[in-house]
């Protein structure tokens, strides 16, 4: 296992990331195996229906997940990702969770829920994810 | 359920998607249930390691998955993604074969493959991925 | 959509399944789209190495979420179901939660935990669950 | 890594767990990271309405999944496993084919195919599934 990860060096993984930064996420929080995400909308992030796309969806999900876990067991790869698209991703900015459900030596086990916020402030749960990651050795 | 695409409109739907443009996916392939997509490595795609980015591969499997539903079913909406990522996705190219396994009334159940291509030509298969799609009524 | 389930259709439901009666399932609650299970160990629920078989495991985690599905839509067909298996399924009986994440009109997606109690009465969280069911109409 | 299980490793494990014996598995074959069970209907495998149960669906997907890792890496322990039910599993008997798609040293993927038989001989792909197994060391 690496170093657990401060937000500090969350912060700077995110900004190495072309697709993040593409997307535009910004980290809020990340410690103690939670984190944080938030995105403001652009037409970039759509699909053809101007719902948010599947593949930022994921990638947001995924993010969160990577992030709770990298301030538990630091460096992790990810095995396996899902995540249930329970309503349509429609809002004019979007918050990531992520956290830690089990940390052990060769899996961690996280989720991560997508909320959609309406102009008007509004907050509705769209999208639910979780991961399976391997801490690096 | 609406109409089923041809190869045109999957391209078109292709090319209206700003991540889809970001990433790079170009269509090989769409019809009778299957579908075939392209993409050319960048920096941009990868995350911190180099590999290709937990996001940028659910986007490439699902979007493989949707396409093959869409000749299908036509127009979906996604309902649950998968994938599993069994090995890194490293390489200078990528392709990605999508297939519908069965599409009812009420759901459309597809899956895909990612597989990496060495500068040498050489094929691993690093990821799959599986989505469970609702036909637009 | 039919009836939603009340409490003692859901027992009635539980005692018609042979399944359920084999593994010995009991409901304790089932209302306002949650559920409780209760099973107490014996060999017969064993895989080779004395865990509780993945089978029961994957059993009781969709029948939690069915119940709790029940409770809101009423009768309901398995679409999709995932697990991970967190720790060794040891322990002297066994508490499964099932909750209703999001029901919908044409999907219900729900989740549930599956708790471990030791023969001392700690409790340990080895398993977690989710189904997509749609409503019978 | 434990030793790779032959076919009449494999056939004594099936009958050493109560489940297996339960739900009457036989195991057809299990070799070279390949498995088919087959099982013949009988009441006690029903749901509430005559469909096979999706416990038991699970517990035979998981169980050739299970089987065709163990011919590669020898004894696994369950990790992620996940199940579409296409169709509704109805049928004189059932099979089951279970595969390895990737065997690593820290995991290994596998997938598996259930198919419904008609008195008529008649041939249905009810459900698919997939687990993530660990390696015992």
């Amino acid at each position: 296992m690496t170093e657990p990860f401060d937000l500090e060096r969350v912060i700077l993984t995110n900004n190495q990331a072309a697709f993040n930064r593409w997307v535009g996420i910004e980290v809020v929080s990340a410690q103690g195996g939670q984190s944080e995400l938030q995105v403001t909308w652009k037409e970039d992030l759509g699909q053809y229906a101007g719902f948010l796309h599947a593949g930022v969806i994921a990638g947001l999900l995924d993010t969160a997940c990577g992030f709770a876990a990298a301030t538990v067991v630091g460096n992790v790869l990810a095995s396996h990702f899902s995540m249930n698209c329970m309503a349509p991703a429609v809002g004019s900015s979007f918050v990531v969770k992520g956290e830690v459900v089990r940390a052990g030596k060769r899996q961690a086990f996280t989720r991560a829920n997508l909320f959609a916020i309406s102009p008007d402030g509004s907050v509705k749960h769209v999208a639910s994810g979780e991961t399976i990651l391997l801490p690096v050795t």
